[in-house]
């Protein structure tokens, strides 16, 4: 079941739909489907959470259950990080969104349920809900300018939640020339060569007793660059044209 | 000077007010006060950007910068990230968040200015933006719901900027020859623009149809090469020398 699977994001008294929403698209982005509401103000469903999260991500919100308390909203949960501005419960571990979401990943990895818990938009948790995590996340923000709202600080969490499974698309449309493949030495070799010939014939390499220290400087900038084989083509047809054009 | 020692973020033709004003709060919550955009939609100021970033935030867009090419907002830095939504330009690295900041780190640490790019809300960078930059950030996001609005994918750069718990990773392609000072981005651009030129007088740039994507690969090719100073001093008495003789 995919709830046991992924972090529970558990939304403590959300005020506005907008932030309710958008929370559900940034869970979404990072793979995230399950959203717990606790006690949200405005009720539910909410018609402004379901105008914030269009298209797919308004199936989080479809899925989303409602919990009176945060007690309820946790029953099935083994293990809970509660997102805190400060690390205020001294008692318990503060952790970094990256350290609390390795954390997670491996609880899971052994068949845990976890949760992360948030606050509402400008009060955050209150000290009752903290006391019934295990641990505290506190991203760490500027202290001149701490101001994380709602769907950011899901964000942050579903990103080092996926950071390890997700990775940067490589090559999305299949499109890999050949021409991406580095070029052999040989290649390097034959564009130094065509470029050094046609140099001299320009009269580049001059005065004549500096040319062994220009040539080589030239082989060596060659060789430095991590030209693929279709820059190599692209050079050759370069130095082609410029000297057609002679 | 501050806009030495963090990245610039660069805002290409952005166009939502709130969206400014949003990127900039997602700046200063990881300290990065350097904001500097492409031809704003709406002009600047922009009063609504004003009121989404009150407060502290507000002193963010009050030292933003605007320019009219993304050029001419590149002319100071050394090392450029284009955010996308996906790798589809192949020959430049495709980094995570985590690995191109890392990698910023160990430039700026070097003495190097970088700069992280982000396109305009809807369509993101066009392909000649990207071309202007040396590396690609793609987040690894849920590839069923990659939609990340504009602050976001600003927060999760600044985010990784400012982490510290990971030590700053070498850089992917950075190896220069002994004490040779890489080129800058004005530099490379001066060198492409040199270059295009006196191709097109050479009748490069044929059949006309294919001349936009020739000179697109050349730029991307001149960025993505790893050039010292003196190299593109070389590039340019190359090209001089061989249409000298013509």
């Amino acid at each position: 079941m995919a709830a046991a699977m992924e972090p529970a994001i558990i939304l403590v008294r959300p005020q506005m739909g907008e932030n309710i929403g958008a929370a559900a698209r940034a869970m979404l982005n990072f793979g995230l489907t399950d959203m717990r509401l606790v006690a949200p103000r405005d009720g539910w469903p909410n018609p402004r959470a379901v105008a914030m999260a269009s298209g797919a991500a308004g199936r989080v919100l479809d899925r989303a259950r409602v919990f009176a308390t945060l007690a309820e909203a946790m029953a099935d949960v083994d293990y809970a990080y509660a997102t805190t501005a400060r690390g205020r419960e001294l008692t318990k571990p503060v952790l970094t969104p990256a350290t609390a979401m390795a954390d997670a990943r491996a609880r899971v990895a052994q068949g845990g349920r976890v949760a992360v818990i948030f606050g509402p938009e400008r009060a955050g948790l209150e000290n009752e809900d903290v006391a019934r995590a295990n641990a505290i996340i506190t991203v760490p923000v500027n202290p001149d300018f701490p101001s994380l709202n709602l769907a950011q600080a899901v964000l942050l969490a579903g990103y080092e939640w996926a950071r390890d499974s997700l990775p940067p698309e490589p090559a999305p449309q299949g499109r890999r020339p050949d021409g991406e493949a580095p070029a052999t030495r040989l290649e390097i070799e034959r564009l130094a060569d065509h470029w050094e010939e046609r140099l001299a014939e320009a009269g580049f390499f001059f005065p004549p007793e500096k040319a062994p220290a220009m040539k080589l400087t030239l082989r060596n900038l060659w060789s430095r660059l991590p030209l693929t084989r279709a820059d190599t083509r692209i050079f050759h047809g370069m130095l082609r044209q410029l000297i057609r054009r002679g």
